[in-house]
């Protein structure tokens, strides 16, 4: 999985089928220091994630293992919302 | 998911029988700022886009996961035509 | 799919069994312009491809969904032979 | 598989459901001289790896093939605990 | 597949439990014409390849396509041991 903050929101109607009712959200990626790194990702959002939000994407076809991306044609999901983590024992990022 | 611009098309006649009627074309990758990052994907469409739109594009086992990409070997589909998006609630994008 | 150029093949004797009769050929990728990008990748041939052909590749689980790679450990597969390809309407690469 | 070194955890209270009780380490990846690339990656622990162990990671859907993240969205899993790699018959890596 | 040279193994004893008995070596990446890259893989093998030979590495779920490596969390095999490969026609690898 990677680390990334959410940044903004796609909207797109004219979409496979079987897309209705998924968000795409604008992920930015973060290093373990939770620095932005450069690069970013579109992901559907199966846990109702917001914009700030520090999460967990899994991508490929782990990005299908959840309930609102089974059979879909997605390859980027926010499968957690990211409350802390650390390194060495350092707090590197907590949720306020 | 990546964003992306349709900038062509690609012929190819002698090919896997299964991909007969497939549409490929050539989709410039964007990044969120609606730049063209250099990087390019060559794309099945299963949902009608063309020259000039801003896309979504699945990749891997995922773009196989629309009605017209299912069991053929394609590693990258246009899944959404994208309408818009915005980062941090400003507009990054809007399609005409 | 990438786009690549067939500019070489592989011998090996000695592989999993399931290979046998499978063709590799080394696939220079090359950009929508037409030019070598540095990258390349050794594709199993199920479309019957030379030495000098504008080809698409697909990879990961997707190299698996021809006939001649199905349920083998192929992740890289040849699976058209490009006849030509068009960038904003102008002709980048055309079959002589 | 990519070598990597345990530094960190991830703590994530809100997520896909099927996600509980899984581990989530942020691991270094390392080159074969041991040395840290900058790379980095959250994997799920399947062996109860501990920081500053070496591991080795597996990703894409092989990391779905443990008993702890079978049908999970998760695409990176610590599958094994490395004890020593040798490069040309040096010994590279020995745990104490 | 990606053209490697087998350059160390790596010994994990705590490991997923069907991993027991797989050999896991160090692959060094070459390109075709049979330099080293930097990049590098850890590999399960499925072929009996010793060091310093070139082989050619299958990814992804394609790792899991053989014999040895079914339904386990492989993501990189060692598929066939290469005796040779030429590019438009020149020699650039042959084993001894």
């Amino acid at each position: 999985m990677t680390l990334g903050k959410v940044v903004g929101t796609v909207v797109a109607t004219r979409k496979e089928a079987t897309l209705d009712g998924l968000k795409f959200m604008v992920v930015r990626a973060v290093d373990p220091e939770g620095r932005e790194t450069g690069g970013h990702v579109v992901a559907a959002d199966a846990v109702g994630a917001g914009p700030g939000e520090m999460v967990l994407i899994a991508t490929g076809s782990s990005a299908r293992q959840t309930v609102a991306t089974q059979n879909r044609p997605c390859d980027a999901v926010i499968m957690a919302i990211v409350d802390s983590w650390e390194i060495g024992g350092v707090d590197k990022y907590r949720k306020d």
